[in-house]
């Protein structure tokens, strides 16, 4: 779905990956993941899509809102499971949404 | 594949899309629009995913080279029938990348 965001400005993190092959206890952290991420103070809604590459954009009402979300406990058990295990290659990229356009 | 881009910062749009049923002449354009894309004057690299949702990030040196996309004459002509024929719903997000984190 995509998400319903406000008039710019906001922020948006922009996640890029790539997974090993094994991939055990990926699904119930990324369900766990999605459960977290929607109770987060500045949080406005995320995008995902993977057909090999995966990409997640997640929207943001401050950088605040954003390094808070990074510093989660849980979500820190994530990044270092996803480093050990889940994912071969991967980029986070933190942006300020400027400008933006919808159809219809 | 994940782009490789340098050091923030630098530009991304993200195209965020959902396909009507049928797409004839689709995947044509979309060929087309890849093979002129990486010719663009301030183009840095993409990522692409569809699974349901679609999501392209391209990623630009300034937002003059985005603009200047935006305006390209057979870019036009795919965002017209994008419009009248391909998309039932789109968002477009022009960004500020302001960090960057990659792994390994």
């Amino acid at each position: 779905m995509i998400a319903r965001t406000p008039s710019p400005p906001y922020f948006a993190v922009i996640f890029t990956s790539i997974k090993r092959p094994n991939d055990i206890g990926y699904s119930e952290m990324a369900k766990h993941m999605e459960e977290l991420v929607v109770k987060q103070p500045g949080y406005m809604g995320h995008e995902s899509a993977r057909d090999g590459l995966g990409i997640t954009v997640s929207y943001w009402e401050s950088l605040e809102a954003i390094a808070a979300w990074k510093a989660l406990s849980d979500h820190k058990t994530a990044q270092k499971l996803g480093k050990e295990s889940w994912y071969s290659n991967y980029a986070v990229r933190i942006c300020r949404v400027e400008k933006a356009y919808v159809f219809p």
